[in-house]
């Protein structure tokens, strides 16, 4: 919001006639208002009603000091280029005039949306004529910090938190933290490292079974780009946009337009399709102060995204073969999953049949698969149908992760095609997909689920060796070096605390495998081991032990 | 520059007295101008001379058409957040005067830098009012695709390339593409991200062997942390920034800062260190017009970055195993490499004393390894002193791509430390290190230095399957699956073009071996093998084959 604040001896205008469709009605022609402060007020695309509300009790204050009666709030579109659209001006003008009112104040409304005759005198002091400028432009100002400034380097902290939560759970397991220079955007330290990686790597080899190619796309791209993909219409709000001087760029947020692009950087015959791509990029999306939700709500996020190109013969088959991935996935989890089946919405794209055969062939994919699903009336994109799941966590907490959309329209609006049988061109489907939607969420769900006790195939620390005393040490570092040589993820623990030290230790870190070694041990030249679920084995072989973790690792069990 | 342009019935002012220090001399101490052009203008900060001139021809062309023969020159200060400082102000407002004088208009001229009283009338119709942005403001409104625009999404092209050049070579293998939308950025087709996935499991192998932890940190944070590490001065410019309304964001050009929120995040013992963290995050690096050196020079790479928290007592050994590292890299893809150490500059920070301390430990450490260098006198950082490392290609170009660089600054910078074995606190040294360097460029270089004939472990496609003719298609399909099932990436080829056809599109592809399947084989359950060397064996048995496949994908042998 833009505000020229003027101190005036005397304000009066005279309507003319409305200068848009938008405008307000008046039964006054015209007024003069004497020692009025003028406030020449321009509403922004980003304004709202805190905004308007600040600049009202400046505008107040400053009457009240001047010792001021007379407000004239009078609608100007010309102090900003950015103007909101003349509904929401109005609203937000209405809304103004209001929080003018105050005792001893009289609040005069020019209406909005006509051109007027004006005239004004201004007085001659210094505080009399005053720009002021609210919300995105003020803040602006003020955000170059212009020093070295260290207190804004360190870790983000919550208060209050409960122990549940994934944020406590993360800090005693140090697996990732915030930080307040990147806001909702996740530091993943090692061990967190470890849980994401190996769940792409966990998704890698699930969609090479189902011959998936993967691809990756700059970060960047040109905002012609989102123009053409019809993000910028919906979805700039929610874009980081950099302004290079001479272009602007945005920061990717759906991975659909770049993988596009590759599609369309050859031609494509029909004994191509289905041509199934997964993509781990980042992705950037702004949120309104998400702060505060860990790794449920993040700025920047990885999904296991996938672009399927089937020809419109070829979707059920795929959404078939979707299906089945989502229930291999789920299962390896353990979690409980629910299909909603969303249907074409009022306004939509692309004719009725088409959307009638598509809907028809999820139903049958669905009950193909077994699978009970719930249907949302028109509650599908505009641009086609769609299958979301929920999971169910172990605290009975619904998330949506999976999501299987197909997409009539960004195929034409890019204008790819491919070479059918007849030899003609024909325009494919996409199918949109990601089953556990973004990583970082699924973590944060995960660690909640397994309150952190990971399966042993997700666990950042597998193993973890203590010597009882020091005389056991190389023994003990033998030990660990075989686990390791194993290719399993262990740590050794020779310090001179005590055993209950070291073994409380281990367990607060959650770790599944816990093997001690002491006189006995390195005598017999076998190993003690406790695990997570409390069993213990005492002077067992290390061998067999290896075995069987190393089997329950690639089983992806459940955690006990 | 910002103008408000006001057709007025009268406008009239009186100066009251000065408000700054730079004002304008006046005899006039009023004037009235009636049926005038008022311009109101503020002068911004981005202004120059070319745009007072536009501004001034705007107004005088509309002036003519209104037949208006007297304009108000009235400077404004309260249009703009921007504004130029007062004695530029004043020298384009007396520019501005002088761009208006035409044949028929009068110039009035209200002095610069004095309060006012002013009074004005404006007329009613709809051109009354009218507000003008000139130069940063206006640019930055042409710049946005009104409309979506398909033409600049598509493929960058490149005219007269040679044939040995990587982006021709990356084409013809469909490894990666360049788009309008991203400029000297990748797009890395199924093909490419293999080799590029490729390389960064074999450095995270090799970095598991000197216990390496892997972390990940967001691209985006504030600029305040570019303060505190300093990037903001001297590397500003090639960084590209975000400006959120509220805050600017910088995207990550090195990933040194966040990798130390992350050792910040904690405390530490010396017990603890080496810490040596590895990271592959995509870096953001703005290039000017770099848009045609393909991998050579992107603006969004990844480095296999690392960075070595270490006491300064460990320094030399650190040193030691990462020149044994580089030995290990470099020597799987046979390149031969020139060691450059880099002394202290003659601006410099820490005392000379630690300088020549750590300078001699790299010269112990080149010495241990056995490695040949030469002294690069005064060319270290201004932080510490450095080794880089050139490789040679097959083509006789140097390409500097590993670097070892000691850091005493950045350290004090955040202020980060480590508890002594004396209980008291230490700064630790930061080594940075990169060793293939940016993942895009070494690709390259591999690209032009194999001419596309990359080792068998970086192959994309590493055996196709050929039928000759459709009889045998049953057969070719379950040897395809054997090798698919070894882990070996294949495709199968049971099309209907000629043997000589589909031979020599696999030759052309560069596949390392052609496996060809007839009736002969068929009928002994045998196979036939091309290999890209020209070596070819008939009627083998498919079992040893694959061994000897897997044996040369792990031993990682340079192709032939």
């Amino acid at each position: 919001m833009k505000m020229l604040q003027l101190d005036a001896e005397y304000m009066e205008y005279e309507l003319v006639k409305p200068e848009s469709k938008i405008y307000e009605k008046s039964d006054k022609k015209s007024e003069r208002v004497e020692n009025a402060l003028v406030l020449l007020v321009s509403i922004e695309d980003s304004d709202n009603s805190d905004i308007v509300g600040k600049a009202a009790a400046e505008a107040v204050e400053f009457a009240q000091k001047q010792k001021i009666k007379d407000i004239v709030a009078y609608p100007f579109a010309h102090l900003s280029d950015r103007l909101a659209d003349p509904n929401k001006a109005l609203e937000l003008i209405v809304k103004l005039r209001k929080d003018l009112e105050h005792d001893g104040l009289k609040v005069h409304s020019a209406p909005f949306g006509w051109n007027k005759k004006w005239d004004i005198k201004i007085k001659g002091h210094p505080l009399a004529e005053q720009s002021r400028s609210y919300g995105a432009a003020t803040a602006q100002q003020q955000k170059r910090p212009r020093k070295v400034d260290l207190s804004i380097v360190k870790k983000s902290e919550w208060t209050g938190l409960p122990e549940r939560d994934h944020r406590s759970i993360g800090e005693s397991l140090d697996l990732y933290s915030f930080q307040e220079v990147s806001p909702s955007m996740v530091y993943w330290h090692p061990n967190g490292r470890i849980i994401y990686q190996q769940l792409i790597e966990f998704m890698r080899g699930m969609e090479r079974l189902y011959d998936y190619k993967e691809i990756s796309t700059p970060a960047l791209a040109n905002i012609a780009l989102w123009h053409v993909s019809g993000h910028i219409d919906y979805y700039k709000d929610n874009m980081f946009i950099i302004d290079d001087g001479s272009s602007e760029f945005g920061l990717k947020p759906m991975n659909c337009p770049s993988t596009i692009l590759i599609y369309k950087s050859r031609r494509w015959s029909y004994k191509e399709l289905p041509f199934r791509t997964a993509i781990f990029d980042k992705l950037y999306r702004r949120e309104v102060s998400g702060a505060l939700s860990g790794l449920f709500r993040v700025q920047e996020l990885t999904q296991d995204d996938g672009h399927i190109f089937v020809s419109a013969e070829g979707v059920e088959k795929e959404i078939t073969l979707l299906l089945e991935l989502v229930k291999r996935v789920y299962g390896v989890f353990g979690l409980k999953y629910y299909a909603k089946l969303s249907t074409m919405p009022d306004e939509h794209l692309g004719d009725e049949e088409l959307w009638d055969k598509a809907t028809e062939s999820i139903k049958r994919a669905l009950e193909t698969n077994g699978m009970k699903y719930e249907i949302k009336e028109k509650e599908g994109a505009f641009y086609g149908p769609k299958i979301d799941f929920d999971i169910e966590d172990s605290q009975g907490r619904l998330w949506q992760c999976a999501t299987i959309q197909l997409d009539y329209q960004l195929p034409k609006r890019f204008g790819i095609v491919y070479t059918g049988e007849d030899g003609k061109e024909h325009t494919p489907v996409i199918i949109h997909r990601a089953i556990l939607g973004s990583i970082e969420r699924f973590v944060g769900i995960l660690v909640e689920h397994y309150q952190g006790k990971l399966p042993l195939w997700l666990s950042p620390v597998q193993a973890r060796v203590i010597s009882i005393s020091e005389e056991n040490n190389s023994y003990a570092e033998s030990v660990f070096e075989k686990i390791k040589l194993e290719g399993i993820r262990a740590e050794m623990d020779g310090s001179d605390h005590t055993l209950e030290y070291k073994i409380r230790s281990a367990q607060m870190q959650k770790i599944p495998y816990i093997v001690v070694i002491g006189n006995r041990e390195r005598e017999k030249g076998s190993i003690s081991v406790r695990m997570r679920s409390g069993k213990q084995e005492n002077g067992i072989k290390l061998e067999p032990l290896l075995e069987s973790i190393k089997k329950e690792i690639s089983a992806r069990t459940a955690a006990e």
